[in-house]
């Protein structure tokens, strides 16, 4: 097929080679043009630099593929291309939405004769060789005449169907929810084995709990590679953790419907916790400590 | 080579089979004969009715590996076991026991003249089919001399020497740890999925998650499993969830040790929420809720 890819970030890029690589015309566009020129030179990308000419290369019915930071910059694309697009192409949001925008961009979107649709999209930088999971909302018909488009970016079995528009960006939510959890997990865990009595090679637990243990795993596969690349004391890795928002958004959805996720709450607090030098609620604790009980606290 | 299993519950019986499958002796001893009868009569297995006639059956050194439940039965089977075997025997707990009883009966044991090795076991009902993850503490000379037995139970680069006695049980630990983070966050989400406002299918996002995405792990396949068995509601399984003791051990060391671990931590006191038809805490928030609020309580 043939299809517009906006935004050639970590993933638009990857994805875009993968969808050449599978035989697919990508028409490129991206902020900064070299990135679009170096897809084009290297990876036989049709390279443009405006919006208008993205739909002057594409022939109706057309689809294009956002591959954006969610909000604003997501907001403002679909914008543009509304003033574009023609009656029944289509417009794939793969990038981290919230689910409340997308549904509302649908209606939006649909209302102009366009079809919408989400694909939450997992992988990382690992994609482009193991494939992209692709989770996909929006009308049942769109996503079949989009399957060669999946089928190419996905792994086997890869891409799935799951409901009306929202319901791909909700389950990648959800999956980024899970992520966090996961990797708070393995990251205690880890502690307690590097303090732990013993001299214990922590590369070498992580890729033998990946061979036949209960924790096997992507990301226990990841964690043995980390420990391989930077050492078992990760001695050039600061303990600061960041966060893109969908641990946020999980969170909001469980307080919306009253389901009670405290792992998944906590990864994302302890994740706060990595970015401070100090906690003033710590302070506020040790003074505490002090005025009850005249427990020495440490001065600055 | 020829070993004693001593212990055929879930554990135990798979793994013998798994030795004669893979030509070993396997003289088999179980607390209730039928079992041990079953082994003989089905797999081949030598079937003892005695702790000694498990001693006569095997050449020296022998090697005796205890799968029992941890505590006073492991206990128990180490000190009937020391005033059998003789100088040079090799015994190994294969079981879930605490690092701490290990390092001390390690003690105890080689006072004897006895090797003692701990072997932490992941791999559960399915170790049979895809291999046992084995973490072994102990003498290294002594893992050297038993790696034909290793590489029996373990699947491909699944069993390793973590360290001098107690190692193999704290890795085991900290593994089951761990997974009781995993399990929680994954419970966690899809929960979130199951009160979304979308119609979500649950077995199939997470065979869709087990393909290319972060989360993709044996856990996540297991949990598509149970949604094909028991249905997207899972109608047939209370949400009651049990513990057999490694979580708490591992929060004991991370106290011990001064580890934050909130989500290991909390993991465990979810699972004993779920043990709670109501939570006597939830009664008195809500008593306090109508006394400084006048807010209604719900009565018996």
């Amino acid at each position: 097929m043939e299809l517009a890819m906006i935004g050639l970030g970590r993933m638009g890029n990857n994805m875009a080679i993968r969808l050449l690589q599978g035989g697919h015309r990508v028409v490129a566009w991206n902020r900064s043009y070299d990135k679009t020129d170096l897809l084009a030179r290297e990876h036989g990308a049709h390279a443009t630099k405006s919006l208008a000419e993205v739909i002057a290369q594409l022939k109706p019915p057309r689809v294009v593929w956002l591959m954006l930071p969610s909000g604003e910059t997501t907001e403002k694309a679909i914008d543009d291309f509304l003033a574009l697009l023609a009656k029944d192409d289509i417009l794939i949001d793969g990038g981290n939405s919230n689910f409340h925008d997308t549904m509302r961009r649908a209606d939006k979107v649909s209302a102009r004769g366009v079809h919408y649709m989400d694909a939450g999209t997992s992988g990382g930088v690992w994609g482009l060789q193991v494939g992209y999971c692709l989770m996909i909302g929006g009308e049942k018909k769109i996503f079949d005449s989009c399957a060669p488009i999946f089928n190419t970016l996905a792994p086997p079995n890869g891409y799935a169907y799951v409901g009306k528009s929202g319901a791909g960006h909700f389950v990648k939510m959800a999956h980024n929810g899970i992520e966090y959890g996961m990797m708070q997990a393995i990251g205690e865990g880890f502690e307690i084995l590097q303090k732990s009595p013993f001299d214990l090679d922590l590369r070498a637990i992580a890729a033998l709990w990946n061979q036949g243990s209960v924790v096997r795993s992507w990301l226990m596969e990841l964690t043995e590679r980390a420990f391989a690349q930077d050492g078992n004391d990760l001695k050039n890795i600061r303990g600061y953790v960041q966060d893109s928002g969908e641990g946020r958004w999980t969170i909001q959805q469980a307080i919306d419907t009253d389901v009670p996720a405290p792992i998944i709450t906590l990864s994302l607090l302890m994740r706060f916790a990595s970015r401070q030098n100090e906690s003033f609620s710590a302070k506020v604790l040790a003074a505490q400590r002090n005025q009850f009980g005249g427990h020495a606290v440490k001065r600055e």
